[in-house]
């Protein structure tokens, strides 16, 4: 290569996906160190989850996952001047409280595939699945009383957002079963069950620099935004992703009659189609291929999906807001901002 | 009354039941204060599992077990010459994680009854179990962090506590698959599953008023001990115990071809008896009542009962062992002996 190429400017996603991997490469060890400290029967399942390791024990190239949440941690810690080690244990607590959640939440539902391999409970079965979720559960929760000192403020912090994520499951069980479903109560579960994690990542990551808390609590609704938008660029690609890209079969959410917050936002709006989509989703026979083609449009026809995709740019906006009210230079804040973009406008 | 009137000493039974009811007394003020925090739709289902409130959330007499590991951690405050107060979050925390393992062991086990009541998973739905027990697994983490200030030793002995649950329950699941289960391997999961908790609760009664490291180690050992007696009279109970007073059927173990310690100890003995109890466990049929009735004859013929009985008394005088070695006056030493004696005295 030549000292005159033309280098083109980074990508917002090339941007992105380097400081995910970055944050990967500083979180991985020290997850992998926590994991080791397990028992010898639960050891080998949680790397098994983590992508570490096949069934039969052997290790495989990782595939753990975007780490999203560690990458978060990781930047709001270098926005702050920061140096990203001393927020390690909270990227690796987030990252062990959203396995936990996973692990537990595929036993409740039921579900089969993860990160495009069996899930633990149906390979491990339900015992092991729920003990290794809270082994997890319970080792985040000591990452702040390690050798490092006490910083207590994490640790509630980070019990707070489980509280949240426990809430969120909760309420997403209990409005599966009901007929009628507001879209407040729709985008309270959004924000307890992802928003709350990622607030919570980038509080931790602030914090655990030494940011005032001002500072920190910015962060953390820069983190709520971006996971608000992170929910509902799910919800839309659970509708209208591409198979190919996110490995998930097409309209699976309208398959699975998931009240999910398009579909909410689209039975909601009195528009032309909602009556018809009220109607197929009490349909009491499972949703057949045509039904759920014909759904995906009803949900377009009736608003929901312009509904949903301008919360997504409200969200981003507000996120980039919180950025641009800390006061940040370029620098520090160009990697948070590719992480906003790459959140908003993934297609997996 | 008159101020004559000869009172008869105070039975150690009598004393441990008092002492008993005494921490319950202190320490479910906080527990109360904890589950309130909770979110709408998981409080009620922590308060039926505490036997607070019944399904419909009536308030209830309350029925919520004996809460001897509350009682260890204030008479172990107590006994170090501290103000109890002090050690009520300790008591709360292993309350807490003692009612978190009770709720995810019953989905594992499926067991359909708890504290004579429908379990949690039975009544409201594994998934609520399993949040229930989350959320408790997640507050008792963040006791030591409230207003009192970071005790960041206490989580961690906490967290070291919750992770030899989580393994021995993995074991325990594991050796009931197995046809053949060391006596070593057995008792290891009752360290773990029993043990390793009580041991904690002692450890956080001493540590919390400010014992020594050293002299919180020892009350941890005397727990350890105690946790082991209490295990073993369990086993003992689940074969002989009368049904009257355990509220469990007679010979349960028995019926469900569990291999607790008395049985493990009878299969390993070499003696008549042994061979013909293997028989029968290795019966593919479930077990008869006659076949029950015949095992027990043969778990004491086999000397199977004998052995567990002087491990109790072992275990008993290693834990009076550890409170002789810490030197304490007669009324020091006193309640912590008798709930000692109850642990390895008790019919239920």
């Amino acid at each position: 290569m030549h000292a005159d190429t033309v280098q083109p400017l980074e990508s917002s996603v090339d941007l992105a996906h380097r400081n995910a991997s970055r944050a990967a490469g500083l979180v991985t060890p020290a997850l992998r160190a926590t994991v080791d400290t397990f028992d010898n029967r639960i050891r080998p399942i949680v790397a098994y989850h983590f992508g570490w390791m096949d069934t039969s024990g052997r290790p495989t190239a990782n595939s753990g996952g975007k780490m999203i949440r560690a990458a978060l941690t990781i930047l709001a810690a270098e926005a702050c001047g920061g140096d990203a080690r001393q927020a390690v244990p909270g990227a690796a607590a987030v990252e062990l409280v959203h396995n936990f959640s996973l692990l537990h939440d595929d036993v409740m539902d039921r579900d089969l595939e993860r990160r495009g391999r069996p899930t633990v409970w149906s390979k491990f079965g339900t015992p092991a699945a729920i003990l290794a979720g809270d082994i997890l559960l319970a080792r985040a929760c000591g990452m702040f009383d390690e050798a490092s000192g006490h910083q207590g403020w994490a640790t509630k912090a980070l019990i707070d957002a489980i509280a949240e994520l426990a809430a969120g499951q909760m309420a997403d069980l209990a409005l599966e079963r009901r007929a009628t479903v507001t879209l407040e109560e729709a985008l309270t579960v959004s924000e307890q069950k992802t928003a709350a994690l990622l607030r919570c990542a980038c509080t931790l990551g602030a914090g655990l620099v030494g940011a005032p808390d001002g500072t920190s609590r910015r962060f953390g609704a820069f983190g709520m935004h971006l996971g608000m938008a992170f929910q509902l660029v799910d919800d839309v690609l659970g509708i209208w992703g591409d198979p190919a890209v996110t490995g998930k079969p097409v309209r699976s959410d309208l398959h699975n009659k998931k009240k999910s917050i398009p579909v909410v936002a689209a039975l909601h709006s009195g528009r032309p189609g909602s009556a018809e989509l009220a109607a197929l989703y009490a349909d009491t026979d499972p949703m057949t291929e045509d039904g759920a083609r014909r759904a995906a449009e009803l949900v377009e026809l009736a608003g929901g999906r312009a509904w949903t995709e301008s919360e997504i740019e409200r969200h981003r906006g507000l996120a980039v807001a919180q950025l641009d009210a800390l006061g940040l230079t370029e620098a520090q804040r160009a990697p948070l901002l590719a992480l906003a973009d790459y959140v908003a406008f993934r297609k997996h």
